[in-house]
């Protein structure tokens, strides 16, 4: 047989998506299970091979497979182990590619889960052609990946582009995982926009919005987007302000690395232009001049979960 | 003859320090001259012509320099161009590389300053043995040059590593040459220093200060600096928030790049464990649990005119 497949596996903080991909970057199959029903990991890896196995049959069995690559948060490409992640039920440091390459008698090669997305922008979405570039992963959380001169960023340790986590409102808003005040994915995320607008509509009783026809358990960054798009002004504002902090975030990222574009993904993107004006405008007043005008700011072009599939897979072929 | 040589311009914002470099790293013959007293960049080299050219002699001619490096700053690696440097006389676009190619007969590589900076830690200094580490030059003004796998990163347009513009103090002082609010230059420069020195001393007319023995033109970061060593508790009040402030910083910038270490560099270091101290507290206070306690803060071991020179020799061997 000429044609060979990667198993691509992306570990998220809710759900494992993973399916096998061929050589052109086509999934062929895939499916998805719970990230953290089972408690030992070498219960989640049984139930991952249970699943995989019967697709696996379908493209010729398992001598077909080039490899397995593997996405999940707090991933480290040097040691193939998942540490401390603070979503998974899994503790301490795990050593995942070691028990799945064992498991399924197939090298297994881990990355962060921002990073395995970077690699699937990079191979087959809309950064294919370009050595210089940020992903930032809009969802529950902020994710980055960083690529500089066609490579990943993954540092000293291996845990580069934790670009989430940096400081832009010093003293600022506390974030409920890490302790930390005034990081951007305390604003810039799903979990974010839910809590300015509830900051806002306490801090503005007087003022109209169809944000109160919700309860607080029941606004999420989706229901602020669907207020906005009905002219809703607070909902307005709070992606006003959401973009802000993310356009003067992008600014700081461009300085650092200097990249030919930033690509966003995940669940926030999906409010369009109400969330990328306001940060495309933010970003460009706070560069040097020698820098404006000049960084694409765009959205993926890949399906959410396919991306997700496609990066841990480049993993094989890289 | 076996030996060979390169020669170092190092243009700074006043001074251009230069010499001849052995292939061993060691200065052989240095001059400098001022970078601001010719109005047109012809003048410039011809001045630098002058003054090198019976240093070549010394080392037998012309035919023993492999070739000529330089630093500058907005340096183009790419394009050998120096691009609207806001602290140079020569305004717009200067062909810079080009030109002393064409005057010398040498071939000439031209990058960044703070970038030629990290060349030299990298080639002779304390960062030998790292593929990742972060300069950073505290001088009038904050420079900054990155390395990550072994290579300093120039970006897609050739001007990464501005670190000394991002922002971290959204809304916080106004940079007089940028116009732009907040960012670390702002702060953590000897302008920034005797800024906030002049700020603390107007807040507080009744805190009695050594600072009040000196006129506002003669507050320096030197004076804070003289004056914190005798105990005023204001001079070390600006210290600690000045550390504060670029500790701050360097949290985001190991979070975006995991550095195995930053190195300081320039004329703030000479206040030593009095910046260092509260510089390292609030860059670890501000890490994600992953990256504590594993990155070294040191000061360069090089001298400051040699790392200049020796970094942009560096260019040559590269």
């Amino acid at each position: 047989m000429e044609s060979k497949y990667a198993i691509g596996i992306d570990v998220g903080g809710t759900t494992t998506k993973f399916g096998i991909v061929n050589n052109k970057g086509e999934i062929i199959e895939q499916d998805r299970i719970p990230s953290n029903d089972c408690e030992f990991v070498e219960d989640f890896i049984e139930l991952l091979y249970a699943r995989l196995m019967p697709m696996v049959d379908k493209i010729g069995g398992i001598k077909n497979i080039v490899g397995i690559g593997m996405g999940a948060p707090n991933g480290n490409v040097y040691t193939g182990t998942i540490e401390y992640a603070p979503n998974l039920k899994w503790k301490g440091i795990i050593p995942i590619a070691d028990l799945i390459t064992k498991k399924f008698g197939v090298a297994t090669k881990l990355t962060n889960d921002a990073n395995a997305a970077a690699m699937g922008e990079m191979m087959y979405g809309c950064t294919k052609n370009m050595k210089h570039f940020i992903t930032i992963t809009l969802g529950t959380g902020v994710g980055s990946g960083i690529v500089i001169d066609g490579k990943i960023v993954v540092g000293h340790d291996g845990f580069a582009g934790e670009l989430g986590h940096t400081i832009i409102r010093p003293g600022g808003r506390m974030h409920k995982n890490t302790g930390m005040r005034g990081s951007l994915e305390s604003y810039a995320s799903a979990t974010g926009v839910r809590e300015t607008a509830i900051e806002l509509i306490t801090a503005h009783p007087d003022r109209a919005s169809l944000l109160r026809d919700f309860s607080i358990n029941e606004i999420t960054s989706e229901t602020v987007h669907q207020c906005a798009l009905q002219g809703d002004p607070i909902a307005n504002e709070i992606f006003e302000f959401t973009g802000q902090i993310l356009g003067e975030s992008l600014a700081n990222f461009v300085m650092f690395s200097s990249p030919e574009a930033i690509v966003l993904f995940g669940g926030l993107t999906k409010a369009g232009n109400l969330l990328l004006n306001p940060t495309r405008k933010h970003m460009e007043e706070n560069l040097l001049p020698l820098f404006k005008n000049k960084v694409k700011l765009i959205f993926s072009e890949l399906k959410e979960s396919d991306a997700a599939i496609l990066g841990a897979s480049a993993l094989v072929w890289d």
